[in-house]
């Protein structure tokens, strides 16, 4: 393999080609099924496209977008599967961003009660974030990731050339997560996060950033795979960030993932202090870092009662109580910890000013 | 508890009512759910109603049949959990036959990614076979079971009471995977299910057969969860069984899982003498046994076009062989057994005649 870093079932590769070719060998070509969206069909399947002889009809190109992060795309990818001889013993190999590796990812794991699968996540967010973990899942009334299974992939490919083409906002998207992989865990990565330059960016730096925050999230997720506890970690900033999300996905003003969580943040920066007393000079820092990156927090976030009305849908939670990943100091989380409505409240308040 | 019988989370039960009360202790109500189909509720309920107050809203009901065991029934069960605030904590119990167990183990296995589930099965066919093992699933593009997940129930508990309103065609469907066991694995349970008299049964000695099946599938189950090698076992009866079945459902006339495998059944017997050497006199026994209690198979096994595509499209396969589990002798398998298409031609046209 052209590995460049690998733990495990993941590695950032300098010849995805070769390497695919490699790792597909013990398959026939037509046991091989790729799932694209639209935009990875465009743009990184040439660069890959004739690592083996695979029958064009074992390419599903499946929507983009989070609207389409469906059932209703689940059962295409089925169908589209069943039609073209897929097997238990198939591969299927998911190239896309999060949306397509959670969404291809469950329709592998549920067809004929599971096939392997391999993810190739090609955006930022993508990378550190949704394609490691085994968590796939889609949507499901308007609820983010509320259908789904934990399973892991057979390989991770990481491939920063397919960056390449993303614009800033696309980038930044997934440059919260990194951000987060930072504060939850790794003091030193996130001072190297702060002046890193995304415009222009040197790509060995970005691989080697983007390599730490994979190692933090396999050490988490190898722990606690299920999600009983210090997992939690990984969700700093989610709790506000998925009611942001799916408000804004609600209103028809759909916010891109990294940017609520990077605004989740923000506002669990200030809970930190409140509850753990993260100081006040941590708080700022992270608070300033964010804004001028992501710009201010969007209106919605004002709205208490609407706010408070999605954290209560919150998967994250049990009996009702609000839970939170928050911050001791910059590099050291606490998961578990509830907060009050009025805490809460106090906080949406601050940030949106 | 008020055991008969146990392995591991499968239990036979003498007061269900209390088992369920006890099992469900750490649970506060509103987090159960109980999930049944039409029949179920109306006979199954009252005989356990008052085990916990569960509220109303908590109790989903779906339709019943192998024609409503599709994904979306699915996405009603989702619908309906997540209306009555359903979250990872809550636990799910489904009360039914074969398919209301497959179909509500799946949609608890991939609500907000896993809730834990208990099933209650209701039939003789749910409770050998069914409930336990972990295959969650439903039908989809007219295949059996296409969509699923492995995963094991919480507590699985066999009542035997709630098998005296079924009638005897009910009875003989489960039955048929119970002959099944002791061809695979036993042939002395064998010789007592030969004998065992379904009319005005003894329930104490229906309980015994039963509970051996269970035992026979739980050590097969449990050394291979993910059916790599000896679960296949199981199978015996099933690669013929599933095409009948299957052109059964076409045809608008399906005929029941247990009656579409014992005619598999009788047909692969006559594979197993010709590929195995089965003696002739096994399977004249296994023959003159299931048409003695089913009757002559069904016409459409004559059409061998029709069989043998159902058969190219069974899960099992790889590499589009035709996988078969057959028997060595009564009592003996062996799996992983490729027949070639006139091999299988051969004993649909003597089955059939």
């Amino acid at each position: 393999m052209n590995t460049v870093y690998s733990i495990n079932e993941v590695s950032m590769t300098f010849d995805l080609r070769s390497d695919l070719r490699e790792i597909t060998s013990e398959y026939d070509e037509k046991k091989i099924f790729l799932i694209f969206e639209a935009n990875t069909w465009t743009h990184c399947w040439p660069l890959i496209k004739d690592f083996r002889p695979v029958p064009e009809s074992n390419i599903l190109i499946l929507e983009p977008g989070e609207e389409n992060k469906s059932i209703q795309q689940v059962i295409a990818a089925w169908d589209g599967l069943g039609k073209a001889g897929a097997d238990r013993s198939s591969l299927v190999i998911n190239i896309g961003g999060g949306m397509l590796t959670d969404l291809g990812g469950f329709a592998a794991s549920t067809f004929k009660r599971g096939v392997a699968f391999i993810n190739i996540p090609t955006t930022v967010l993508a990378m550190v974030d949704a394609s490691t973990g085994g968590k796939t899942g889609v949507n499901f009334r308007g609820l983010k990731n509320e259908i789904g299974v934990i399973r892991q992939p057979k390989h991770v490919f990481l491939y920063l050339p397919f960056l390449r083409t993303l614009d800033r906002h696309n980038l930044l998207s997934g440059y919260a997560e990194m951000l987060k992989a930072g504060l939850i865990a790794d003091q030193e990565l996130w001072n190297r996060l702060k002046i890193f330059n995304l415009d222009g960016y040197d790509e060995k730096e970005f691989g080697r950033l983007i390599w730490r925050c994979v190692e933090i999230k396999k050490e988490i997720v190898t722990a606690d795979p299920e999600e009983h506890g210090i997992r939690k970690a990984l969700n700093f900033g989610h709790t506000i960030g998925h009611a942001i999300e799916s408000e804004s996905l609600r209103s028809g003003d759909p916010l891109a993932h990294g940017y609520a969580v990077a605004y989740g943040m923000i506002a669990e920066a200030a809970l930190s202090s409140n509850l753990l007393g993260l100081t006040a000079g941590a708080v700022s820092e992270i608070c300033q870092t964010i804004t001028h990156l992501y710009g201010n927090p969007p209106a919605i976030i004002k709205d208490q009662e609407i706010m408070l009305g999605w954290m209560k849908f919150d998967k994250k939670n049990r009996d009702n109580h609000i839970i939170f990943t928050l911050l001791e100091e910059i590099g050291k989380n606490r998961v578990n910890l509830e907060a009050g409505e009025e805490e809460i409240r106090k906080v949406l308040v601050n940030v949106s000013l």
